[in-house]
C-alpha cells in the first residue's frame, strides 16, 4: 500500500465533525478502495472542548488553521469553516500555496474567488475538489465533470436551496403564506435567524454559478447571475400552478443561449409530471440537459451533516486514489469568458398573474396588449377565488379579480413592455405577478 | 500534454459507431478535461462497408478483434460486440492480457465472468471500466464507487430495463395487456424478436448482479439472483396498484439483511409518490440507500447507442485522467463471497390478488389463514369489476371476484405457505397473484 494520505480539518462544526467521524468508519473501506490509508491526523477550530462523537486527545490540534495547512505533518487541508472571506480564504489560499491539495464545501468562497483559486491550484499542480458545495450528498460535480465527459450540456437546472424548497412544500401542501412558512422553518432549524441568503435566492445563485463554470467552461460569474427569491410567492400562484397542471420550485437555471449562457435563479413553474417536480421539502434535485445522454436527474439531500460529510470524504478518496481534473473541468486558461445574458432576452414561458378590476372589456384589453407584442396565450383563466365567490355571490361588488395567463415562449422584454402598457391602460388593480416556466 | 491515449473499438454497432463519433467530436474537450488526446486508431467489425456516419479509411481495420487487441498501436480496448461469450469475451481477456485497459458496455459478460476478469485486470494492473453495462448514460457505476465511498450502503433498487417499464407504462396508460404492449414495442424496436431476456428479467439480473458486488464489496453472484418477469402482470393488477397508491415498475433489489445480501428482480409495487414511480417509459432510474447520505436517486436514459457511448466515453476520459480504482470498488482477495438469500426468507409488503369463488364467507377464511401465519393485513380491498357488474347487476352469478390483499412486512414464506392452505380451503376460482412491494 502506498503512503497514508494525512488530513487536516479546518472548522469542526455539524460537516467537520461528521467528516472526522465518517474517516474512521470508513478507514478500512477507503483503504480498500483507494490503495492508501486516510487519516485525520490534525484539526482546527475555535472551541476545543465541545463534545463531536469523538476524541481529539489523538489528533494534533491547531488553534491557528493557516498554521495548520502549513505543517509538514499535512498531506491534504479539507476546509469547513465556511464564509466567502476570513479564515476560510486564508487556510484554502495556505494550502494551495504549500502545494496541498485542498477539499472545500464552501460554496460562497469558490463562487467568488474561485477562478483565482483554481488558478492557485492549478499552479501548484493540486486539486481543489468541492463535490459538497454544490446539492449537499449529490454528486453533481462528479457527475458533470466526468459522467458527461463526451456531452457538450445545454442546460443545468435544479433545486439546490431545502429551506426555500421545504417553505414552497408546506405552501403548497397547506395552502399557508410564505411568511408563515419561514417561521415554521426557522423553529425546525431548515431557516436561519436572518433567512435573506436562503430566501432571496443568493445561496442557490452561488451554487449555480459553480455549475455553470464547470457544465460549460465559462470563468465563474457569481455576480452574472440573475436572482430572485421566493418571497413574492402567493398560496394564490400555487393553487393556480397546481390547477394548470404545474409546480412551483426556486430553481437555479444555467442554459445557452445564442447570446451566451443565462444564469438565473427565480421561482418557476415546473410541469407537474417531471421529475423535479416530485422533489419535496429540503430534498435537492439538479437535472442536466446534454447532447449525448439526453436528460440526466439526480435527487438526494442538500444539507445536513452526514450527507455533506459524505461528499467531502468521495473528494478525499479521490484525492487518495490519484484523481486529478482541473477545478472547473478544463485548464483556466481555456475557460471562457462568462458573457452575461440580461433578463430581457430571456425567451419562455410566463405565468402572469393579474389583479384586474372587476369590469367589462378588461380580458380583452389585456389580450390587446399581449398580441401587439406578438405574445401567443397558451391559456387564459379568470376566476374569482372561492373567498370572493362567498362574500359577493353575484359579483357586483367591483372587486378586483386574478386574471391568470400562461403565454407560450416570449421574450422578457416583451413580456415587461406589456405588462407596462396594461399597467398604463389603468386596467390593474396591483402589481402583475410574474413568474418563469420552465419546461422538460 | 502527456502522451495521447489510442483506442481500439470492437464492434462498430449502435454503440461502437457512437463512440467513433463522439471521441471526435469531443476531441478538444477531452484533451482539456484529461490533459490528454484521445484518439480511435483501431476498429474491428464483421462488415466493413457499412455506413456509421465515420470514415474508416484513417482507422486501422481489423477483422480480428483478438488481433486487435494484443496490436502495439492500441492502449486501451473498447469492448462494445456484446455476449459473455466468444470474440466479446475473447477481446476482454486478450487485452488484460497483455496489460491494457478495457472499457466495456457488457453486462452478460461482466455478471457472468466479472469476478475472474477482475482479477485479470488486477493482475496487470489495469482498470477494466463498465459504466455503460447498467443502466445506459447514468453515471451510476461512478456515483456508487466514487461519490459514496464514505458510505455504507443498505440498499440499491432500479429500473434498469427500458423495455419492461415502457410496457408497464402503457399497460398502465392504456389499460392493454402485456401482450398487445409487447407486440408494439417490438414494431418500434424497443423489444426483440425473442423478447425473453427482457421481459423475463433476465437483463436486470445480470445488470443488479454488477450493482450488488460493487455496492456491498462480495464476489458477483448472478446465479444467485432471484428472478420473475412482468409477463405475468394483468392490466387489473395495475388499476388495482392506481387505485391503492402504488404504480407497477419491475424493479431490479440488492438488500442488506440479516442473513445475507438479498438479490431479486420482480413486478414490484412502489409508493406513486416516489421518485421512481414517476420515471416512465424507456427511461431508466437507479435508488441507493446509504447510511450519509440516506437516499440518492439518478434517473436518465437506459439505452440508445448516444447515451450508452456517453457512459463509455466517460470511461475513457478517466482512464486518460488515471483513475485507478479495484474493478468492483475494492482489490479482489477483499471480496465477501455472495451468501444467497432464498427468496422464502424475503420479508416485506405483499400484494395479493386472489381471484374467489363468491359466496359467503370467503373473505374470512381468507384473512383467518393469513392470520395463522401472524401476516397482518394493511387492507382489503373485494370489488367485482365494472364488466361483471354489467353482465351481472345483483353479484348471483356466483362468478368469481377478485380480492386483494395488502400486507404488512411478512416472510415470503409465511405468505406461501398462507396461500396454499387458502388454495387448499378450496376458495380459489385461479391461481393468485402475488406482487412484492418496495417503500421508500
Amino acid at each position: 500500500m502506498s503512503q497514508s494520505l494525512r488530513l487536516g480539518v479546518a472548522g469542526l462544526g455539524t460537516v467537520g465533525a461528521a467528516v472526522v467521524r465518517m474517516v474512521a468508519r470508513r478507514a478500512a473501506a477507503l483503504a480498500a478502495a483507494t490503495g492508501r490509508d486516510i487519516r485525520v491526523v490534525a484539526v482546527s477550530s475555535r472551541d476545543r472542548t465541545r463534545d463531536r462523537g469523538f476524541d481529539v486527545a489523538g489528533l494534533h490540534w491547531f488553534d491557528d488553521p493557516v498554521e495548520m495547512a502549513r505543517s509538514a505533518e499535512v498531506d491534504c487541508v479539507v476546509e469547513l469553516i465556511g464564509g466567502s472571506e476570513g479564515p476560510a480564504k486564508a487556510v484554502v489560499e495556505a494550502a494551495l500555496a504549500a502545494g496541498k491539495p485542498v477539499v472545500t464545501a464552501n460554496k460562497a468562497l469558490l463562487a467568488l474567488h474561485g477562478a483565482a483559486l483554481a488558478k492557485s491550484a492549478e499552479t501548484a499542480g493540486v486539486a481543489l475538489a468541492y463535490e459538497a458545495a454544490v446539492a449537499g450528498g449529490i454528486p453533481v460535480i462528479k457527475a458533470i465533470r466526468e459522467g458527461l465527459a463526451g456531452n457538450a450540456v445545454s442546460r443545468v437546472y435544479g433545486i439546490m436551496n431545502g429551506t426555500c424548497n421545504y417553505i414552497l412544500t408546506r405552501m403548497e401542501r397547506e395552502g399557508l403564506t410564505f411568511e408563515a412558512c419561514l417561521k415554521d422553518a426557522q423553529a425546525l432549524g431548515y431557516a436561519e435567524a436572518d433567512p435573506t441568503f436562503d430566501v432571496e435566492g443568493f445561496d442557490t445563485a452561488h451554487k449555480l454559478a459553480i455549475l455553470t463554470s464547470l457544465a460549460f467552461g465559462t470563468s465563474i460569474d457569481a455576480e452574472g447571475v440573475s436572482v430572485e427569491g421566493i418571497s413574492g410567492v402567493k398560496p394564490l400562484d400555487l393553487r393556480m400552478a397546481e390547477e394548470l397542471g404545474y409546480r412551483i420550485k426556486l430553481l437555479g437555471v444555467a442554459q445557452a443561449t445564442e447570446a451566451g449562457i443565462e444564469q438565473r435563479v427565480h421561482p418557476t413553474m415546473v410541469p407537474k409530471s417531471s421529475s423535479i417536480a416530485q422533489v419535496m421539502g429540503v430534498t435537492n434535485a439538479v437535472t442536466i440537459d446534454a447532447d449525448a445522454v439526453g436528460e440526466l436527474t439526480l435527487i438526494g439531500p442538500g444539507a445536513g451533516g452526514e450527507a455533506t460529510a459524505s461528499a467531502v470524504v468521495a473528494d478525499i478518496a479521490d484525492l487518495a486514489a490519484g484523481l486529478s481534473r482541473p477545478t472547473f473541468g478544463c485548464p483556466t486558461a481555456s475557460l471562457r469568458p462568462a458573457e452575461r445574458v440580461e433578463m430581457q432576452r430571456h425567451e419562455g414561458g410566463y405565468y402572469i398573474r393579474l389583479t384586474v378590476h372587476n369590469r367589462p372589456g378588461v380580458a380583452a384589453g389585456v389580450a390587446t396588449r399581449m398580441a401587439e407584442r406578438e405574445i401567443s396565450l397558451e391559456s387564459i383563466l379568470q376566476r374569482r377565488t372561492s373567498e370572493m365567490a362567498e362574500s359577493d355571490p353575484k359579483g357586483r361588488s367591483g372587486q378586483p379579480v386574478p386574471l391568470v395567463l400562461i403565454t407560450y415562449a416570449a421574450t422578457e422584454g416583451n413580456i415587461r413592455a406589456a405588462l407596462d402598457a396594461i399597467a398604463g391602460d389603468g386596467l390593474l388593480a396591483e402589481a402583475p405577478q410574474l413568474i418563469r416556466i420552465e419546461r422538460e
